[in-house]
């Protein structure tokens, strides 16, 4: 810490005091809840974190990997040791594995990619290499295609439209595009869909390379031979096995033929470093891209397509392969029916310190915890289950099919879902259901960064405040607590959220140290404990966080659930409905009339290709009543549901269990328009965007998508889901009352 | 022309139709001056300034060189020979020309910076170096120093506010500078003000090289060997010769001491090309710069200061060399006692193919065919003076020493002063005096683009229209006038405009090709063939669009001058000093308190150096109502004047004296808080931006640079400079009426 903080000011109005009660129990249970919680602090280890972490990371463990198998056995014996009821939960899945990859620049000039990453001498993991995969993109179909190359900057839909302004059609051709702005597997998709017949990913030095900071060894970002690896499934459509979705993949499970499975990419695609894309893009020609698309390479960026003519080769091995969940289970002392889940996957795409691992640890010291006050005396109320997943990094397979194996059980038991993935250190990041928006912030409230003297809420608050944009930095002055975010997708919480409706939350600290390792050969032990979280400080709060987090939701007499935040929160994402409808009827309307009065035309360089856009059809108003008639109810009732709750302290089981299914009531059984198996419409990844969030996804992306026809029908299921959880509410607050209906 | 132009709309309710009057003109008189144009139209011959272009760009031709002087007698032969009045005005000079320039990293590991640019052999031009002044920075004090060096990004003041966060202080360090941001002599003159000792100044590739487009010869951008050129006297203060401020350099002249000369730097300051940049900025150690500070080279950029030392030694041969400047003059067949000025300047730093000769090759073509009318019986009423510059590059110099030299014979006869420099293609760029905005629209109204069939005045504001600003854009649907921009510095009419009170303008093509050879070996023939105005159709537009202003100015019975934009732009400027207050009050408030608060040191990274900024002292609130009350009558007495001008077609001498001499009241003889020589209240070159435009500078530079104090004192003077030009209008309107006093 170089300032001293001279007076730091508490912000917002309702700062939660040590003496203040914990949502959901009442001033008696708080005190004992704090107790525990203190003696479960004091057995958290950062040395013995670290050790587990060197132990785990040693070897490359993706899934049906040796040291994977291995590094489930070891967390199921710790986990049993410490008395929970530990199993390894198996599924069969289909794993591509690579056997050919290659890249090769036919013309005008000849370079082969090599696609390896260098070993580091000040680095000996990166010397350690059985069993380590290669780089490449997991659900890429096999093929061999040569074409003229053509650049597509991020290869987001944006990017498109540019394109097609250059006149550039990328039928036939090869597309490569930068890593970023969007999940990976948005890329090969939307190629795909534009009739490109291959994709090349790179991660140019300007996002994720010297552009961004010293390279790796000097310093954490991406050395001129990293290259990220990760799945392109088409996971927007249902992650988990490829072949089984919607039902776990149990070894005798009904599976999809490959060809059938939906999934897999259209054409093939491969990830590469940017020394190896240095050559392809420098032999481009074309018109010069746009400002916006240059990248750091010391080079002209030019669109193509051509002279550069590519050949590229991805052959899989199609394996099935066993992938090894650790579930392990402490069964609750009143109320084992009901379950909070708390989970981490294991496997990595290769030494994977940092994802997983980082969390995993932090998760393993919460485990212990819990275990040791179980053993003194302090069973959880509810029943806790802890889970490793294996198989996260090709599609959250394991979690996945696991979610899907259960699916009953869980829809009827399951109070929450708490994840956590890999950690650095920085601010606390908080996402997940609003209705855990209160419980999660006063948790923050109560525990402090672990570098300085001030909560992690605060922290975050100030980070707000100066770096947040500026709507967020108004709230942040005056919102008592901070919003969570909501989440689209990247990791296990994912089936549990969008598929079966469980209020899920995802921890982490983040922010200050660069992601350069990810799914990189470099993400080691080393590379973590020199640049992610020295001494794992951040990593042994973050047991405190999310042991916190688990044993409210295991002890609170009544569930802490809330729904003033939620309604908040919805009402916010109606108003960006409202606004992006707007915003896109006046921007279409004005480009329109530019395009038809000529002034784009008139405004052009007549020596280049670059032509004015094409209309679009113009956007109708839409009948927005419903959505916002179903909010105001909702806001009604939260309302009254916070008066009533404020007072009344009762529970029961009927209570909570009304509490915790009241998620289930944001899904419908028929899914998402197009993709069934996205269950939940107000929080879903983005069709178009992968892990970006898209909230009441139903009409957002209807709207985004211009599919005006289908706007006003998701409207109207949007206001039936919310209608659903009014009514919920409506009915919580007649129990906390003492009626009956 | 790729795209057909459909239906471009005519925007803006008062386009001038082929009939309408020209300002200043009655209907006969409009028709008479317009068939005067069609007839000079014809004349303008893209071959000839081809011709003339090439021959004039054949070697370098920097003043004080042999072919500067012979370029000065090829354009006195040609005026004389098409029968203007010709003489070559000589001044004596002090410039210096470089002996020493070495700049050495000399810790932790070697280099010598070559400090030279490559010849091509697709460009014969670069071959030819006789006489050609090597990379430098002219006005830079002779020394040799060594030191650890420091980035300092721009080097603008901005940029040493985040390097104070990063407790960073370049006392006794050497600050590398990349161009950009701000004029260059603005570089040194800060890095001196700061405590460093030595300032060097490359072009980036990511602003001015690969990054930017392809590099010369395949296109037009710096390639890694090109410098930028130029001079970095303290303009703001004063340009033209640093040893006789104020008055012209005769050869009898008394002069300063060069030692005394107060716009020499401080410190010595040599320019270099990104080649040499690399393996400096390679060497820096310290913190990676803040994002917005990332340049283009293949490296991670630190801020240092060190490990990276350099020495660096410059020394300049102090010449006194003569400046030729051409002056041709025409005189008026009616009011002789009236002079329109037009100047362009000849000399270049080196082949000067763009930067000069593509504005003096319209100007001559311009003045052929003014005086082709002239023998055909069509004199100018008024006298016309063709003015070829001198000793421009080193500091507006051979300008600024006639017009001193001129002063009192300029104040009284200058109608207005009429400026081109170097020019290429794309859109119509007009500058000025805001009293001629009307004048220079209508011009732009009457003349086609050469390679479309819309008005230059449409295609502005189609490019306005597309890619201005969003308050520029929603100006452009409906603002009759397109805004002409007000001038800062940077060419020929900074003595005119700025010390004089002449009313002045500034015309050229651009915003289609890049400027990459600026002040480089690579500005010549060939790369301006190619990449600048191909055939010169811009060129020859150019001479079209000038000749019109130059002739309407000399043959319009009343002079056309109008305030009504004059008052409309003086309110915009009026209106952002109050939002300049108004934003520096509540940001300057805002961050304070977050200071106070704790909340920045809260937000930062306890591992880096970067820290909480200083608080500022807080903006007062300043009484603007003097300033508001003169817009307020100037905005009366121009609407009054206007509409008195529509209907009384009356003129006589003493009107257009009135008219022409107005633009003296907005000038003051004590000139500028602290810098004297520029006298303009409305105008001026920025003390901090160099060539950037501050307008209403004494207030806005007060509040800019916090100086509390002299903000309401410098608003007493503005309002009494725009009090006296109402009372101007006032007395116009009267007169048209036929009143006298």
């Amino acid at each position: 810490m170089r300032f001293l903080i001279l007076a730091l000011v508490a912000l917002g109005s309702g700062i939660v005091h040590a003496g203040d009660n914990i949502v959901g129990f009442d001033a008696t249970a708080s005190a004992a809840q704090r107790e525990l919680e203190a003696q479960l602090d004091a057995t958290v280890d950062a040395g013995e974190m670290d050790g587990w972490l060197k132990l785990m990371s040693a070897t490359p463990h993706h899934v049906g990997s040796l040291a994977s198998k291995e590094n489930a056995e070891f967390i199921a014996e710790l986990l049993s040791s410490w008395g929970y009821d530990t199993e390894i939960a198996e599924y069969e899945i289909l794993l591509p594995v690579p056997k050919v990859r290659e890249v090769e620049l036919v013309a005008p000039t000849n370079y082969e990619a090599s696609l390896t990453e260098d070993t580091l001498a000040e680095d000996p993991s990166t010397a350690v290499r059985e069993t380590l995969l290669p780089p490449y993109n997991a659900f890429s179909r096999d093929g061999e295609v040569e074409a003229e190359l053509v650049f597509v900057n991020y290869g987001i839909p944006e990017d498109y439209e540019i394109l097609e302004r250059y006149g550039i059609d990328v039928t036939g051709k090869i597309a490569i595009a930068k890593y970023g702005r969007s999940w990976r597997g948005i890329k090969p998709k939307l190629a795909g869909e534009k009739g490109a017949i291959g994709t090349i990913i790179y991660s140019d030095p300007a996002d994720d390379g010297y552009g961004a900071g010293d390279v790796y060894p000097k310093g954490p970002f991406k050395n001129e031979s990293g290259v990220q690896r990760g799945s392109v499934m088409d996971m927007p459509t249902y992650p988990g096995d490829v072949l089984t979705p919607g039902r776990g993949a149990t070894k005798g499970a009904r599976r999809l033929d490959r060809e059938d499975a939906p999934t897999i990419t259209e054409i093939p695609v491969l990830p590469m470093s940017y020394r190896d894309a240095l050559p392809l893009l420098s032999a481009l020609g074309g018109e010069v891209v746009p400002n916006e698309w240059r990248g750091g390479l010391p080079i002209t960026y030019h669109l193509g397509p051509g002279p550069a003519r590519v050949r590229m080769k991805a052959e899989f091995d199609w394996k099935m392969v066993t992938a090894y969940n650790v579930i392990a289970r402490l069964e609750g002392s009143e109320f084992s029916q009901e379950w909070v889940i708390r989970g981490n996957h294991h496997d990595g795409w290769n030494h994977g310190a940092a994802d997983p691992l980082s969390g995993l640890v932090a998760m393993l010291a919460e485990a212990k915890g819990v275990a040791e006050l179980a053993k003194a005396g302090h069973r959880p109320l509810r029943t806790v289950i802890y889970a490793a997943w294996d198989a996260e990094e090709p599609g959250l397979i394991g979690s996945t099919e696991w979610a899907e194996h259960h699916a009953d059980d869980l829809r009827k038991h399951a109070v929450a879902y708490l994840n956590t993935d890999g950690s650095s250190r920085g601010f606390l990041s908080m996402g997940g259901s609003h209705v855990l928006e209160r419980y999660l912030n006063q948790i923050a409230e109560e525990l402090d960064d672990p570098l300085s003297d001030i909560t992690l809420k605060e922290r975050s608050r100030a980070n707000l405040l100066i770096n947040g944009d500026a709507k967020r930095q108004a709230e942040a002055k005056d919102r008592k607590d901070l919003r969570i975010y909501p989440m689209g997708s990247g990791s296990d919480y994912t089936p549990f959220l969008q598929h079966l409706g469980i209020a899920s939350a995802n921890l982490g600290f983040g922010g200050e140290a660069a992601d350069g390792s990810y799914h990189t050969l470099y993400d080691t032990y080393e590379h973590y404990m020199r640049f992610r979280d020295p001494g794992l400080v951040y990593g042994a709060t973050l047991a405190k966080v999310t042991a916190r987090a688990t044993l409210r939701l295991a002890n609170a007499p009544r569930l802490p659930f809330e729904f003033k935040g939620f309604a908040d929160n919805v009402a916010l994402y109606v108003s960006e409905l409202e606004e992006l409808a707007e915003n896109m009827r006046s921007t279409t309307e004005k480009t329109n009339q530019l395009i038809t009065d000529g002034i784009y035309a008139a405004a052009l360089d007549p020596n280049k290709t670059f032509g004015p856009p094409v209309a679009k059809q113009p956007v109708p108003h839409f009948n927005f009543a419903p959505l916002k008639n179903a909010l105001a109810r909702l806001v009604q009732a939260a309302s009254e549901f916070d008066t009533v709750a404020m007072s009344a302290s009762a529970s029961s089981e009927e209570i909570n269990k009304l509490l915790y299914t009241s998620e289930r009531l944001l899904t419908r059984d028929a899914g998402l328009d197009g993709r069934e198996w996205y269950k939940h419409h107000i929080y879903a990844p983005g069709f178009y965007t992968g892990y970006g969030v898209k909230t009441i996804p139903g009409v957002r992306e209807a709207i985004e998508q211009r599919d005006y026809d289908k706007v006003e029908p998701q409207i109207a299921i949007a206001a039936d889901v919310l209608n659903a959880m009014a009514d919920r509410v409506e009915l919580l607050s007649a129990r906390l009352n003492g009626e009956s209906t």
